[in-house]
């Protein structure tokens, strides 16, 4: 999933809170709501939605007939592009296509293996992080500079780290909007760049991650330019935990680390496509999606098979049912994992286009308990009608701003308007980038919750009769 | 843990259940118990034990400053024992000591891996089963035959499984007893060889657990003298509820796997023994404790680092209190994981000796929810002052037979009286011999409740004024 914006949403603004029901009631009046209607075809949609098996049959095939899809123009992200134009022509879209883009200068993993040595003699479980350096084929041994946090690390001086192997541990915890993930994946997105300013040899961090399994749990993390890439892997819960006992202990704790990952020059990869045509073509185009690559780990069922499963199911249910007004564009992005190439070669390819609302689907298969919009004035009652559409699945009404997803990010970014449907996070992050990322982590009953919301969300929007216009840009306009 | 007893265990006795509550209630008087008398000892030290802090921290030293300790005569179980010795001399035990044995034709794990070649081709998470073959060291490639269940591949014409992979599944349910391991883990005892008598190239085989995570489930299986070991591994749940899946999807499913295993020789091993040393000689040993020796995957935390924790802190507690009537002798068995060999030396090594019991801890930590006993008659007033010291700690008294462990089980068979404490078995199959058998799966509450049960057994039993002779054999008189 989505690495970037979340550093964006961890610095948004914080939400009124109900008072503890310890404190004294307060009294003053509410303002009765004004009641708003919404179409009856909208919650027959919904409510239809709940036994749906499309979502599910999506995710099954993807994990069981192509498993892993390596981002990086990989064979098997290959294989899948050409199953899923199959899976979505026979599910009776229109306009399937892939749409092809080239990769520049693509990292892939290698041999990853590491042991502690010494005293205390014992295999490590670790993956590399995306970008990573390599190792000799040989291996690197050495010693541990420990960091409690990526803060210590910060606060270290360079004599500290250098020459080093720098172990960074932080713990994670759940949120049920995902927000820690932007504060403890720093450890690393930025951390082994730091170390490696600092003159680390290596640098292992604990996972970002809220299981104590011995998965350990993969995702991408960036050198400055001019910084030589220096070898990083996280070390799963279980092993990190481990290791920091052993440095608890006294003495220096020594290290073996075989990464092997490389860089393989320009690949070709793709986006698949597929549309419900609207009637009014001037009205924008609905873009719904989520992406087809997964890290190797595991399958890549909660990330994000599940994305495609569930938008792909709303989609297919509007399509059974009516022809919308704005065409609705169901997009399955290659690339997420390593800086979101798929979002970006789709924005430059459908620049000229309008697009209405964009929404990505990323963030696992558990329940939706939460929606945001940031529709300009003229569309402010679309979300009124979400709010009351929605309500009955037990999803509440958000106050941040919307508009998140790598994968969209290219084209929210030049003004149209996001609709997020936010997925519950308290399990997310226990199998997210780790070989427990398979089919048995999804659970059936709030998969088809998420493709009920889906739904209604896309019978609301598609079919809105008011002009969907520009929005103003978040975060001060990038 | 054990494996063969289970065999024994799935057959005992069925018990008597509490009729269900919406039968009518039964109003035949039951008979008043007689009051028991314990010495408020046993009370006092029992709930002293409920503090204990010793356990721990043998599960958390060997878990950290060892990891894992291989069966075979690996350098990793020479360095616990060296650790053992010195921790149990910490302790205050007397008497602490190494004994060696040798063991014969040692299997050593080598490379393993496994994936889905063609249509569907992706990595599968795999484990090699003790005593498995080898395949060539660049693979062997060949068509699954997929059974079920044992007994499918058992009904199976030769020519179906001649020169496949032989594919059983047979999913595992949890029993607080344990008993599923016996009927599910039949596939694994004897699945490859039948497999192997039947002419199959090789036989994967759903882990022999309870969870449905990615990390495989190892353990041991034997092939009949004059059979050829093939190779054998194990999936991990989800890899073969996967592999299952593709199964269903029809047409051939062809599986590369590279296991190269070897039989290296013979090897030194030993046992660690430690005393708490009793004022009458001829009152016979207290036998206790678990094994030393772990497999490779995980660190060996709950199989079986806690079964040495919980009785060394018992026998401890009893130490630092009075100088029992019987000695208590603990013993950290060696090499328990590929067939029980400590065990065996044990018993040979102490043939001449009396023992008094025989107890193990070797089913996890999670509390003793059961005891049982099969004292002969003159000491069957001991059985009734165990039930009432171990009554306040949830512990239920049991009707089957005692004397189960591998490692105690050549004493028993000479006659020596058992007393089991049984654990709760719900989540042990959950991480029993996969990469998740780590510190962390310890619930330290749950760890002091089985060290209050052991230290109360041991009080009761070392102290017992009765004679405690020898009893009739279990299973027929094997």
């Amino acid at each position: 999933m989505m690495h970037l914006a979340w550093l964006l949403l961890a610095s948004a603004a914080p939400q009124a809170t109900p008072a503890p029901a310890t404190q004294p009631a307060v009294t003053r009046p509410r303002p009765t709501p004004l009641p708003v209607t919404v179409d009856g075809r909208v919650a027959q949609l919904r409510d239809r939605a709940l036994k749906d098996e499309v979502a599910w049959s999506i995710v099954e095939g993807l994990t069981t007939e192509i498993g892993p899809r390596p981002p990086g123009g990989s064979a098997a992200q290959a294989r899948a592009r050409e199953w899923s134009v199959a899976r979505l022509k026979a599910l009776g879209f229109r306009n399937v296509r892939i749409e092809p883009y080239e990769l520049r200068n693509v990292w892939e993993r290698g041999e990853e293996h590491g042991e502690v040595v010494g005293a205390h003699a014992q295999p490590l479980r670790l993956t590399a992080l995306g970008n990573s350096g390599a190792t000799p084929a040989t291996g690197l041994t050495g010693e541990i500079a420990y960091f409690a946090s990526l803060n210590d690390l910060l606060l270290a001086p360079d004599a500290a780290v250098r020459g080093k192997i720098a172990f960074v541990s932080n713990a994670m915890q759940p949120t049920q909007d995902g927000s820690s993930y932007g504060s403890s994946g720093a450890a690393r997105f930025v951390g082994p760049n730091v170390a490696a300013k600092k003159g680390a040899a290596a640098v292992v961090i604990r996972s970002i991650g809220t299981d104590h399994g011995r998965g350990p749990h993969a995702g991408g993390t960036n050198f400055d330019p001019g910084v030589r890439p220096i070898p990083a892997a996280a070390l799963s819960v279980a092993d990190a935990e481990n290791l920091e006992r052993m440095v608890k202990l006294g003495g220096p704790v020594r290290l073996r680390l075989v990464l092997t990952p490389r860089f393989v020059g320009n690949r070709m990869s793709g986006n698949v496509v597929a549309e419900v045509p609207g009637t009014d073509r001037d009205a924008g185009v609905v873009l719904i999606g989520g992406h087809l690559d997964s890290w190797e780990l595991g399958t890549g069922a909660i990330d994000d098979a599940s994305g495609l499963g569930i938008t792909t199911a709303a989609a297919k249910l509007i399509m059974d049912d009516h022809r919308p007004r704005r065409t609705i564009r169901v997009v399955w992005f290659g690339d997420e994992e390593t800086g979101g190439w798929g979002g970006q070669a789709y924005a430059r390819a459908h620049a000229s286009e309008r697009h209405a609302t964009a929404s990505e689907s990323d963030f696992g298969a558990d329940r939706v308990w939460r929606f945001e919009t940031n529709f300009a004035a003229p569309a402010k009652a679309i979300g009124d009608r979400l709010a009351t559409a929605l309500a009955p699945l037990g999803i509440v009404r958000g106050t941040g701003t919307a508009g998140d997803g790598t994968d969209i990010a290219p084209v929210v970014r030049t003004g149209v308007a996001g609709v997020d449907l936010n997925q519950s996070g308290l399990r997310y992050f226990d199998w997210h980038h780790t070989p427990e990322d398979t089919l048995d982590r999804v659970d059936p009953v709030q998969l088809r919750q998420n493709v009920a919301a889906w739904t209604a969300m896309l019978a609301v929007v598609a079919d809105a009769a008011e002009e969907i216009g520009p929005v103003p840009l978040r975060g001060g306009g990038e």
